[in-house]
């Protein structure tokens, strides 16, 4: 995949209407937010995202990744030097503080969501990560690129996901702004990434936080056997 | 710049017919090729093949690379890791043993084409380079992208260029596989780049050599004030 798919909600989806009784008082239900790095420990989760956005994309016979293959290509630079994964966790309690997160290149960054129903996750033992009912509930993986003509560097986000009962409350948004806020923080000239020309509503979201699309540009591959015979002809 | 701009000649140009007088034999001008990882002399260089290249496609407002930030952006990790620039420079005759190119993670890797004729570089002052009349005719910069699919890293070309007098000869296409050969020897998945959906050559040139065109991505870019705000407002 060469995509941040699937984007975020294209507009802004209010969250259900309470149902509760007319004569009791509002109850509000926080959903306490946690973007932090993915660890070598976050590997199965992420690979079962992965074949989720696959499925989501109709495009699981494209997906070969295994646990073994993440595990061997990721975590192997310092963060943001190369190939970065946020995972992003949800939790109906406050996070406890985790010392394992503390790490300091990246403090983990936590908010918080009111919500007007709790959300029901029905993958929330596959999901679970850590105290309470904590389950990771998207994740973006993304890396430097480079721009010649800024003469500096960027972050190229090669995928951005939020699983389906997770969507529609701007979880997206947050972790591609997590992205833009660590670019700026390194004074990074860009961010970018790639959306389907037939998604309008996620080009319209992403021209309203302010993105460009750039229309001419289509992109180029060379992968399996051409790759093997172009890579051999030298 | 997010391409591989300009492309390599859409189709094998013959070389031009010599003109030496019948009675006389023919004579064969060979250019010896050496494709080399640049090292931080080769920047005052580099910036003046990104000039051109700004140039050649009229974007040159857009471009305020300067030596100083490729020199402070670049080389900051090992060749392949990040960043990475090959350097090709042309001479009429063999190149010398240089020592400080004998770099055990690429050597310079010395190919001899023949010419019919011999080239007028009329900016051979410009971009001499080392022993004899060697001169830099042309750059790529690629580095680590990753496919969540695939579960493994590839390389992104995010420039590729030619010097005029220099196009037309294979030269791009042999920088090109230069990549791809790096590409095959990591065991990376894949080779990609960008071209303008409107460059019908380039297109049938890149689809010749076993490249697929996606047609339906299209580049979301993040930049300038844009970013600032949407970075600072997590």
């Amino acid at each position: 995949m060469a995509a941040a798919a699937p984007p975020p909600p294209p507009t802004p989806t209010p969250t259900p209407v309470s149902t509760v009784p007319l004569d009791s008082t509002p109850v509000g239900h926080p959903l306490f937010t946690r973007i932090r790095l993915a660890q070598p420990s976050d590997v199965p989760h992420i690979h079962k995202l992965i074949h989720q956005m696959a499925v989501f994309e109709r495009l699981s016979h494209m997906c070969s990744a295994t646990e073994s293959s993440l595990s061997s290509t990721l975590f192997t630079s310092l963060p943001f030097q190369s190939f970065t994964i946020f995972v992003l966790e949800v939790c109906s309690q406050p996070f406890s503080d985790t010392p394992r997160y503390h790490d300091p290149i990246y403090p983990p960054n936590v908010q918080t969501l009111n919500l007007d129903l709790p959300i029901d996750d029905p993958e929330k033992e596959m999901f679970r990560s850590g105290d309470g009912d904590a389950v990771i509930a998207g994740f973006v993986l993304f890396f430097p690129n480079y721009s010649t003509f800024l003469g500096k560097p960027g972050f190229y986000v090669e995928d951005l996901f939020v699983r389906d009962c997770f969507r529609r409350k701007g979880l997206g948004r947050m972790l591609l702004s997590a992205v833009a806020k660590q670019a700026v923080k390194m004074e990074y000239g860009r961010v970018e990434w790639v959306v389907l020309d037939w998604n309008v509503n996620a080009i319209k979201f992403y021209e309203e936080m302010g993105a460009k699309i750039l229309p001419e540009w289509r992109i180029c591959r060379l992968t399996g056997e051409a790759l093997q015979a172009y890579g051999n002809g030298l």
